[in-house]
């Protein structure tokens, strides 16, 4: 059974895989920091040039479509279609997919170059994908939904471009199109805090590539940085510091730690 | 009578609006967390393939020329002129315009192609949009000056641009041209951390949003800001600190704090 | 003899060199911020359109080819060009050079259109540069190795390419090729922050700025910034707060402060 499993955040520290990440000048800083501080060895290339040379020494690659430009999305085609045929995981993450008709263009494109393993959105951006009507208002504010719109929404997802899912929300909903998961916990300041939802992408790319189950793997991902912002709640007093705190807390909790704060239940 | 109206907090906090940031690589990060922070929901695009329909959808633009390229001028003007032509704020922050000849002419360009709702500069800036010798050294050290310097050349600025001028200091100084306004508290601090300029010009955007009356949404955003960073300033121990500390204060003080901290006057 | 010279910080803070850093999408804030913290007035631009015009206002340059892409070494090669030209501090970072054959041979174009003052690297990197076998993996995970290893690569090539070299590790190396020092102390978290090697370079371009012994610019930037990690260990919790503390520390620490923490020893 799937569950979430925290020695792989062990095996992270030990292993220091290379995860390569196309980022974004929004949080890019942040991303970065966080798959150091998990443990993971960060490389934050986007030059179509040396996609190749990178995707070939890489153990995951985190693909992220925010502040893109054509070179970008270029880029991540290169890294994705090498990536994903050296059979190591891709994730996707579509920031923003539904920002813009050319966006969404170039992210249907990606997604027919290469089948990531994992694709890591919100809701509005799932709906984007799925071809619905979305109410989605910045890369920041997804339309909440319900836990039950959000599943569904994963789950057709899911089945339509063959890959894992994990959207996003007040909980989040891990799915393969058929077993379900969701995780819940952690803190209303999530939402305060930009890039959260890049960074959790990266913590995927980061136990995917020690983890040959990308089911397990997200899961232990969101469980992770649920617990890691219980924790951040508690050492800060606004946005600022929270986003501080979770490096903090990603760069010290325990396997323990996490087991006793988080919570993951199979739904189907 | 144009004064802070902090209320405009409150309305932000509760509509969320969509605020369209162009930015830099510098400064894009503390940016897209300080709209969120006051309860704004930003979105960070700048390929020019998405301007016309980003634009579309936002109800405000801030346009910054920090770490600029020809393309993001390019897709400066294409936001600038959508936004503005939809009757919605654009904000023009001409960061370093006077770092070279190149970036002032691309910024005159920006200034033909549409009349943003406000500019927000610093002295050196404004002298050199005006045409004037300036000591600018660098993006965040200002040639001082006094305020009636800036004041001076704020409403010359106004005048010769047909907008508003929020021209930042050891005082701001707003003015439409006419009635002029000085905001002073604050903290030391703020000149100690990058991008507290660009941070300013994003809270215009987060008030003209929901303000039409651009004097008070200008000067409500500086005696926001500038109570900021008193109550950062007691909260931290140095810029580092006071840089997070900036988002801790915008995301949790009310607008009775403000009123207790900010100082604002009408001085014409 | 030279020793780290902290009266230079004093130096910085009354003078306030203007100090232009080419950066990348994942440090550019912090790099700013330090060079702000540390007292040096930054100016972050990479257009090649405008390389010119601020390497003739600049007191020092940080060339960072992290994130990199065509038009950035374009910016680069004009930047280092001109700055050099006008006898000003060049610090050349080669961030990840070894990360694909087009980073190194664009790098090396680089290094034949002038001649840095200094070299900032680590072990992975310098190995790059001399056609050695690496074991580098990402770029904030050196191949460690010894002291003495570090040092050797330093002094080949200093030789080789006619610079000064700062090779960073658990302990730093600085060399021109023939007289040696080694800066000890610091914080182990100082590996858990990425960056830290690219703000390093952005301090020795703050020191150069004001003093033209590039060893001695040097070794005070590396003792600076241990001493810097140092206080920054005992002022947070984990990572997070580390890399915020940084910048307090940088933005506090007297020339005394320092001194007394600080351990620079020469070698040879």
């Amino acid at each position: 059974m799937t569950t979430p499993d925290f020695s792989l955040l062990e095996t992270v520290r030990l292993r220091r895989p290379l995860v390569h990440c196309v980022s974004n000048i929004v949080s890019a800083g942040d991303c970065a920091n966080l798959a150091l501080a998990a443990g993971a060895s960060p490389v934050m290339a986007q030059a179509p040039e040396e996609m190749e040379a990178i995707a070939a020494a890489s153990d995951a690659a985190v693909l992220n479509t925010g502040t893109p430009d054509g070179e970008k999305f270029r880029a991540c085609i290169l890294c994705g279609r090498e990536t994903a045929g050296r059979n190591r995981p891709v994730i996707l993450d579509p920031v923003g997919v539904g920002a813009s008709p050319w966006r969404l263009e170039r992210v249907e494109a990606l997604l027919e170059s290469f089948t990531p393993a994992l694709l890591r959105a919100n809701l509005g951006e799932a709906q984007a994908l799925l071809g619905e009507e979305s109410q989605e208002k910045g890369v920041d504010s997804p339309a909440g939904g319900t836990f039950s719109q959000r599943a569904e929404a994963a789950r057709l997802l899911a089945r339509r471009r063959g890959t894992a899912v994990l959207l996003s929300g007040p909980e989040d909903a891990v799915t393969d199109g058929e077993s379900l998961w969701k995780i819940s916990g952690g803190s209303p300041r999530m939402t305060q805090v930009t890039g959260t939802g890049c960074m959790l992408s990266v913590l995927c790319g980061v136990f995917a590539a020690v983890e040959p189950d990308i089911l397990r793997a997200a899961v232990t991902a969101a469980a992770f940085w649920r617990a890691c912002a219980r924790r951040a709640e508690e050492w800060s007093r606004g946005p600022g510091g929270f986003r501080a705190a979770l490096l903090d807390a990603a760069g010290t909790l325990t396997a323990g730690d996490c087991a006793a704060d988080a919570r993951a239940e199979r739904l189907g």
